[in-house]
C-alpha cells in the first residue's frame, strides 16, 4: 500500500466515524440508501404527469398489492435453485422491496407494516437456521438458499426495504430486527463466509455491498469499514480493491459482460449509498470515473438487438433491458449526466424508484431521444489495461443495424472464462452468424441439474473447439487449465477502427500452446459492392509440426459447398476429449489446393465462408450433441478446417454476407458467393498481402502489417511490382 | 352435364358473343380487366388524402421508375428457377405491370411507352423460342421459363399491363403485339400445353385465367370460351369446372392452404374480369358464393402469426401478407362487403391498384379496424364437402393469441398432398409446438436442386412418419401411392367446437392401411387451471397384429423424460424406407406400464407429452438428417411411441403447455408437468373415458362417444359407479 492509498483509507475511517456519529446524534425520518425522502415526495407529485414514473411505480404498487393480498409465508429452506422454497425466499425480498417503495411514495402504513411483519418473522426464523441442506461441496453455502450468493442478494434488497420503512417501526421491534436478523445475516455473510466476503469476484461484490449498506442503515461503522476495505480493513480486499482489480481502465469487467451485468448492480447501488453517506470519498470519481466507463462499456458490449455478447459463461437472451441495468443506467445518468445513456433507458421503459430514477424520468420527459448507437471500439482488459482486450468491429459505425465482429484477445476472466483466445463472434444486425455457444446451462430449470451449470459446460462450452478459433493437436488452450490460463493474456498488436472502409485489429497469443498465434481480423468495404467482407488471417508458427483445427460455428442451413465430402452412414464423435467428444462428424472431405467454400442460409441472407486450403488439409462438418446423455447441448453446426502435420500455417478466410432469400415474395437474390478468387499474395516477417476478386467489382490487394512498428513508408514487391503505402494497411484496387 | 348446367353454359356462350360484339363495335379508351378508367381517375385524386392508396401507389411508381431507369433487357431463356434469365423474365412482367399501373393513374406516356417497347421486343423474341433448355421430363415445359406455369403467370400480368396501356399504342403496333406475342403465347398455353390447360389443378387455373383475360382484352371469344369451359367447350374442364371441383362448399381448396394462396390469385382476378365483362354470369354468386368462402377460409387457415398452416407441400413462412392475398382480400371485400376482412387488409398495409383496392382503401379510411380473429371451425373437403376435412380447435376462440390444434382428416390433395391422415399440428400463439415438416424445398435457391422440390420431399416430407400420426408396420399410408390415396378420404365422425371448455373432434381413416383408425382430439379447459390440455386418443383396430408408431414431431429443447433411455454411441438410421431412413435414432427406451412423459422447452414455455404405455412398448427419440447427402433436411426432433405386435391399440396422450422460462428475469415457473395421473378408465364400442389428475386441481373424468349416434341419455359404469350425460361428451370433476 502506498502513501496515497493510506491517506485515502484514513479518510474513509474518519468519514465513517463522523457518519456514524451523525446517525446516532438525532432521530430522523430520512433514509440512508438510494431513495431519499425528498425524492419520494417529488415522485409522488410527478407521477401524474410523468409517464415513465407512472409506468414504473404502478408496477411496483401492483406487485406490492399482490404481495399484501397473498400474505406472508416463510417456508423452511429445503429446495435448490428453481425449487419452491428457493423461489419463495427470492420472492419475499422483492415483495418487501416493492412494499417498502410503495410505502415511501404513498405513505400508506399497510405497506410498511407488511415489511415489518415479514422482517419480524425472518428475525425469528433466521437464528434457527443452519447451512442449507442442498448446499454443494466446494461452493459457498447459504442458509435461506443453497448458495451464499443468494443470501447476499437477499440482504441487498431487504436492507433497502428496511431503510425505507424503518421510521415506521417502533424502537423495540427495530432492535429485534436488527439484532436477531441483520446482525446475524451480516455475521454469516462477512464472518462465517469470510472467504467469499474477501474475494475479488462478483460474489464478493454482492457480499460487501449488502454488508456495507447494512452498515449505513444500522449506523455500524465496522460493517461499513469491512465492506470498503475488506475484513482486515487493510484495503487488500473489499469494495475499493474490487473496483481496482475487477475493472479495466476502460470499464471492462474481467468476467465478461454477462457477469458484468450482474455485478454492476451491487457496484453501482453500493456506490450510490457511499456517495449519499460519505460524499467525501468521491466514489464516482474513483479510478478516473471507472463506474461511468463500466456502464458505458457494458452497454456497448451488446449486439444490435440489445443482447449481451455471450462469451465466457453466459446465458444468451440477456439484454440491457434486464432489471439490474435499470439501476445502473439510472445512477450513471444521475452522476455523470451522460445523455448517450438515455436511448437505452427509454428502451427499458421504466426507471428505478430512486433519486436517480427521478432525475432520469425528468430528463426523458424533456429530451428528444434517438436510437442507441454502437461504435467500433477497442476495450482493454486488466486492472491496468495491459491484459489484452476485446475489439468490436462494426460496419457501418454508429448505426442501429450493423455487420459486427467481436474479436477476443483478453485475459482468462477467472472461473467463468472460456479457452477462447483469438476467438471471434460475428453478427449481422440481430442475427448470430458465427456463434459463441455461451454457457451450457438452463438457468433455474430444476430438471437440468437444478438450473446450475451443466457438465457439458465444462466438457464442451468452455473448450477451445466450441469457439471460432484454432485448436492445436486436438487439445484446448492451456490444456483447459484455468490456473495456467490465468497467468497470461493475449495481446493486442494494433487496431485501427476509425474508418468504415477498412477496420482492422491484430492480436497475438503465444502462451496457450507451444506455438505462436497471430490473428488479424478486418472488415473491408469494397466501393459499390453490396456488403462488407470479413477478412480473417490466422497465422501460426511453431518449431514442431502440429495439427491445427480452425473452427467456424456457423448458424444457418447449409446450402452448398465447393468441395465434395463423404457422409458416413453412422455418426460418431470426432474425438475423445477437449470437447471433440461432443461433436458428431457429419461429413469429411479432403481439401483441394485453392479456395474451399461453404455457403449457408441464415434467416433471409446467405453467407459464404471461403478459405484457402491445400490438398493435405481435411474439412469436417460437425454437429453438437455426441456423448450428451441428457440432451443438454443444442444441435448446432460447425465447419472445421484441419491442417495436418505442419509447423507453420496461415489460414486466410473471407466471410461474406450476400444476397437475400424472401420466402414471402418467393424471390432470391445473389445466392452464390461473389468472391471469385482468393490468394495469399505475399507474406514475410512484417507484412501479409491478400489478393481477391469480387464479381463485377474488380480485383483488390489488401496489405497489412503484422507488427506494431510505426513506419512512414511501407513497401513490398509482388511479381516485380512495388506496392507502397503509409500506416498499417492499405486496400489497393488492381 | 345436367339441364341446369347446359342452360348455364348456353348463357355463357350468348354473353360471350354479345361481349365480343360490343368490344368490336366501338373504339374506346376504357379497360377490360380489374382497373377501370373511372377508378384510375379517382385513385389519382384520392392519393393525396388516403394513406393506403398513397403507400401502395408510391411503391408501384418507385418500382416503375426503377424499371424505366434500368432500360429493357430480354435475355435468351437458359436458366432454371432462381437463375438470371428466369428471374429477369419474372422481373420484366412485374416491371411492365407497375409501369402500366403508373401510366393509368398518372397518364404519363413514358410509362406506357416502356410497356409498349418491351411488348414489341417480346413480340420479336417469342416466335423464335422453342421449349426451354432446362425443362424437366414429366413436367410441363415453358419457353421463357423452365416450366409452363411461369409462362401462364407471365401472361397473367402482361395482359393486364397491355390492357392498361393499349389505348396509347398505335393500331399497327397493337396488331403486331397481339398477333406475334399474345396469340402465340395463348396458343402455347392453351393448345401446345393442352393437358395443363385442361387440368383441374392450380396450373390449369393460371392457364385458363391468363388465356381468358387475354380473350377479353383482345376481344377473342374463342379464348374466353375455352378458358371458361375448357378446350372442348363442354364444361368438363375450364374455369367453372375448376371452381366446382377444386373447392369444397366451405371454400377449402383441395391442395391445401399453401397452394390455395397461390391459386387464389388467378381465381379471384379472373372472376373479377368475368364480372366486369360478363356480369350476367354472376360469377361471384357461383356455387353458393364459393369465392367468398374460399378467401375467408384461406385466411382462417393461418396461425396466430398470419402464417399459413404448412401441411401438404408448403413452404413455411408464407403469410397472408403475401402479394397474392392483397388482390384476393381486396376483391372479396369489394364483392361481398365482408368487414371481417378489413383487419387483414390493414395488416397487409397496402391495397391493389384496382377498382377493388380503391373501395378497400376508402373503407379503411372510414372504419375502425380491430385485430383479426380466428375461430374454432370445421372445414369440409371435397367438391360436395363429403371428403373429410380439417378441424381447427382454438382456445380461447376469437382471440388474437391462442393455443390451437389443426386436425387433418381430408382427401389426398392431389400430387402435393402428404400421407398424413389423422395428423395433427399444434401451435401456441405464433410458435410451432408439434410441427408439420412442410415441404423439403428452398424455393428458387439454385444450389438446392434449382429451387425445386428436393428429393427428400418425396422420401421424407411426404411420408407418414414425418407427421404427427400413426405409421403402421413402418410403411406409409397407402404405401405412399398418390393414386391409391386419392380413391378415398378420411371421414369426420363428429365435431363440437362451440364451447371453450371442451372442444372435440373425432375422425376415422379405414383405407390407409388394413386397419381401422379413429382419432379423437379434444382441448379441455380445467376450471382455474393455467393452461388448456390437449387430449389425444388414437384407437386402432385390426384382425392381425401390427407395429404401430405414433410420432410427435416436437419443436423445442428436450428438458427431461420420465423414462430412462439408451443413447447409442453411434447414430444410425431408424429404418430403411418410408422416411425412417432419414431419422437418426438418438435414443431408445423400453417403456413401463403407466404414463411415459417427455418435457421440452419451446422458447419461453414448457410442454409435456404424457402418454399411456405398457412394458411391451418402445420409445424412440429421433432427429432428422440421416441419409441426407446434401444436408437438405432440417435437424428437427421427434418422439415415437411404438406398440409392438398388437392388433388393437389405444394411444392416450395429453399435451400440456405449462409454466414459463424467462431468461431475462432469470425466473422459472412450473417447469414440471402438472398431470399427476392418466388412465383409460373405460372403453367399449361406443365410449371412451379418460381419467386424469391435475396437481392442485383435482381428478377429472372425460367421457366421449366414438360414434355419431345422437343419444339423449348416455350412461357408462366404472367401478360400479354410473356416469350419465347427454350429448357426445362430458367432463366430470370427481
Amino acid at each position: 500500500m502506498n502513501i496515497k492509498q493510506i491517506t485515502f483509507y484514513i479518510g474513509i475511517c474518519i468519514s465513517i466515524i463522523s457518519t456514524c456519529a451523525y446517525s446516532q446524534s438525532k432521530k430522523n425520518t430520512n433514509t440512508k440508501l438510494i431513495l431519499s425522502e425528498n425524492a419520494a415526495q417529488t415522485i409522488a407529485k410527478e407521477i401524474e404527469t410523468n409517464s415513465f414514473l407512472q409506468a414504473s411505480f404502478s408496477k411496483v404498487v401492483t406487485n406490492a398489492d399482490k404481495a399484501l393480498a397473498n400474505g406472508i409465508e416463510l417456508p423452511i429452506p429445503k429446495d435448490p435453485g428453481g425449487g419452491y422454497t428457493h423461489e419463495k425466499h427470492k420472492k419475499n425480498y422483492t415483495d418487501m422491496y416493492n412494499a417498502a417503495l410503495s410505502y415511501r411514495v404513498t405513505k400508506k402504513t399497510e405497506y410498511a407494516n407488511y415489511v415489518k411483519d415479514m422482517l419480524l418473522q425472518y428475525a425469528d426464523l433466521y437464528p434457527t437456521l443452519s447451512l442449507h441442506p442442498k448446499r454443494k461441496e466446494n461452493h459457498p453455502a447459504g442458509k435461506l438458499f443453497w448458495q451464499g450468493l443468494n443470501e447476499a442478494v437477499w440482504l441487498f434488497y431487504t436492507i433497502q426495504a428496511y431503510d425505507l420503512v424503518k421510521s415506521e417501526i417502533k424502537s423495540k421491534e427495530r432492535k429485534q430486527i436488527e439484532k436477531k436478523l441483520f446482525n446475524n445475516v451480516v455475521e454469516f455473510i462477512s464472518v462465517d463466509s469470510y472467504k467469499t466476503f474477501n474475494k475479488i469476484h462478483n460474489h464478493g461484490t454482492w457480499a460487501v455491498a449488502s454488508v456495507g449498506m447494512t452498515g449505513y442503515v444500522l449506523g455500524n461503522k465496522d460493517m461499513v469499514e469491512r465492506a470498503l476495505k475488506g475484513s482486515k480493513k487493510d484495503g487488500e480486499t473489499g469494495f475499493f480493491k474490487q473496483l481496482e482489480d475487477l475493472f479495466s481502465p476502460d470499464g471492462y469487467y474481467s468476467e465478461g459482460p454477462y457477469y458484468q451485468r450482474y455485478a454492476m448492480l451491487p457496484f453501482i447501488v453500493f456506490a450510490e449509498a457511499i456517495e449519499v453517506n460519505q460524499p467525501e470519498l468521491k466514489i464516482f470519481e474513483y479510478k478516473n470515473e471507472v463506474l461511468h466507463k463500466a456502464v458505458v462499456t457494458l452497454l456497448q458490449l451488446t449486439n444490435n438487438d440489445g443482447k449481451f455478447y455471450p462469451f465466457n459463461d453466459a446465458i444468451k437472451d440477456k439484454t440491457y433491458l434486464s432489471e439490474e441495468l435499470v439501476f445502473a443506467t439510472n445512477i450513471a445518468y444521475e452522476r455523470y449526466n451522460d445523455k448517450s445513456l438515455l436511448p437505452v433507458i427509454k428502451e427499458q421503459g421504466k426507471v428505478s424508484i430512486s433519486d436517480a430514477g427521478l432525475k432520469v424520468a425528468q430528463a426523458l420527459a424533456s429530451n428528444k431521444v434517438e436510437g442507441y448507437q454502437r461504435s467500433s471500439q477497442l476495450i482493454k482488459d486488466g486492472p491496468n489495461g495491459k491484459q489484452g482486450g476485446i475489439a468490436l468491429l462494426r460496419v457501418p459505425s454508429n448505426q442501429e443495424k450493423q455487420v459486427s465482429v467481436l474479436f477476443k484477445f483478453a485475459s482468462q476472466g477467472m472461473g467463468h472464462g472460456h479457452f477462447d483466445r483469438l476467438g471471434i463472434i460475428m453478427y449481422d444486425e440481430g442475427r448470430e452468424i458465427l456463434q459463441d455457444y455461451g454457457a451450457a446451462r438452463f438457468l433455474n430449470v430444476e430438471a437440468k441439474e437444478g438450473g446450475r451449470y451443466l457438465p457439458e459446460n465444462k466438457t464442451f462450452a468452455k473448450q477451445t473447439i466450441a469457439h471460432n478459433t484454432v485448436t492445436v493437436d486436438g487439445i484446448s488452450q492451456f490444456k483447459a487449465s484455468v490456473k495456467q490460463a490465468s497467468k497470461s493474456s493475449a495481446q493486442l498488436v494494433y487496431a485501427n477502427l476509425d474508418n468504415d472502409d477498412v477496420q482492422i485489429v491484430s492480436a497475438i497469443e503465444n502462451n496457450a500452446y507451444n506455438v505462436q498465434q497471430q490473428r488479424t481480423i478486418s472488415i473491408l468495404n469494397i466501393e459499390g459492392y453490396e456488403q462488407p467482407l470479413v477478412l480473417d488471417v490466422f497465422q501460426i508458427k511453431s518449431n514442431q509440426p502440429h495439427q491445427y483445427d480452425l473452427n467456424y460455428n456457423y448458424i444457418g442451413h447449409l446450402m452448398e459447398t465447393s468441395f465434395e465430402y463423404n457422409r458416413p452412414q453412422q455418426l460418431t464423435a470426432l474425438g475423445e476429449a477437449y470437447g471433440y467428444e461432443h461433436l458428431y462428424n457429419l461429413a469429411q472431405a479432403s481439401a483441394a489446393n485453392g479456395v474451399s467454400k461453404l455457403t449457408f442460409l441464415n434467416q433471409n441472407k446467405f453467407y459464404t465462408i471461403s478459405t484457402l486450403t491445400n490438398k493435405e488439409d481435411n474439412l469436417y462438418l460437425t454437429e453438437m450433441g455426441a456423448n450428451d446423455p441428457y440432451f443438454n447441448l443444442r444441435q448446432d453446426r460447425g465447419f472445421i478446417i484441419r491442417k495436418n502435420n505442419t509447423a507453420n500455417a496461415t489460414y486466410v478466410s473471407v466471410i461474406e454476407p450476400h444476397g437475400n432469400f424472401n420466402p414471402q415474395m418467393e424471390t432470391v437474390q445473389n445466392p452464390n458467393s461473389n468472391l471469385e478468387d482468393l490468394e495469399l499474395a505475399y507474406q514475410d516477417e512484417n507484412y501479409n498481402a491478400v489478393r481477391f476478386t469480387i464479381k463485377n467489382h474488380g480485383t483488390h490487394l489488401f496489405v497489412f502489417s503484422t507488427k506494431n512498428n510505426e513506419k512512414s513508408n511501407n513497401v513490398i514487391s509482388i511479381n516485380g511490382k512495388n506496392y507502397n503505402w503509409t500506416g498499417k494497411h492499405k486496400l489497393f484496387k488492381l
